[in-house]
């Protein structure tokens, strides 16, 4: 069994390489073929590898020669047999060719990862923001 | 181990009574003492039982003599010794006294469980509804 400062080392760490990079393969990598996506943009569900990597292709598309720079805050993981739940605050801040920031997003991350083979693969992902009640906008920034 | 469709009657359907009897007692009961959710509403996250218990006491305090039926599909469940992650989608459906239906609400929802003592606890539950790009605002039906 991995100890779960290793898991979150193996996934999240990878995740933030693969988004600084803009590196679609080591991105899809990370998921299992049949992930279910919960994600904060537009659709109901991302069904499985094919959509959730036409989505990573999508976004790092169109960063131009921005970047974004991941980090993870508050994460709790809870690992059984081959099985783990991983939840916590995440921060997409978007940099400028020259080093710049520029604007940031806090969102709420919850992934669930099975391992096959001695890989661990993210099989469900779930972002999002919690939503002003009084004018039913996602609040992006905390 | 249960069975996972067991795993969905206990937790799921046991949600759905409490919040059509707008019990706070049996709603609470279903969630560990060091819950953490992340809901749809208004807060980044909501941390420990007694937070979400009241929580639960205010939504059901403003429902009048209206009821909530909730109902989930396209439910996947992952079992692993004393762990599970479950995630689907949920339908909140207001009713009136009469029975007339009112308006309704759809979510997206993850959730993990972990079993102590023969019992199955919600550790971690996640809601939430994707996010319309154009004008920021969650999109609240499907």
């Amino acid at each position: 069994m991995m100890e779960p400062d290793n898991l979150i080392d193996a996934v999240l760490q990878r995740y933030a390489a693969a988004v600084h990079a803009k590196d679609v393969e080591a991105f899809a990598a990370l998921y299992a073929a049949d992930v279910r996506v919960f994600d904060l943009w537009g659709e109901w569900a991302c069904e499985g590898i094919a959509a959730w990597r036409a989505m990573a292709e999508s976004w790092f598309g169109s960063l131009g020669d921005e970047r974004v720079v991941v980090t993870f805050d508050s994460v709790r993981t809870m690992v059984a047999g081959d099985m783990a739940l991983v939840h916590g605050f995440v921060t997409y801040q978007g940099v400028a060719r020259d080093g710049t920031p520029l604007r940031a997003m806090h969102n709420r991350m919850t992934q669930g990862l099975r391992r096959r083979d001695g890989a661990w693969k993210v099989v469900h992902e779930h972002t999002s923001s919690p939503v002003d009640l009084a004018t039913g906008k996602a609040l992006l920034s905390h």
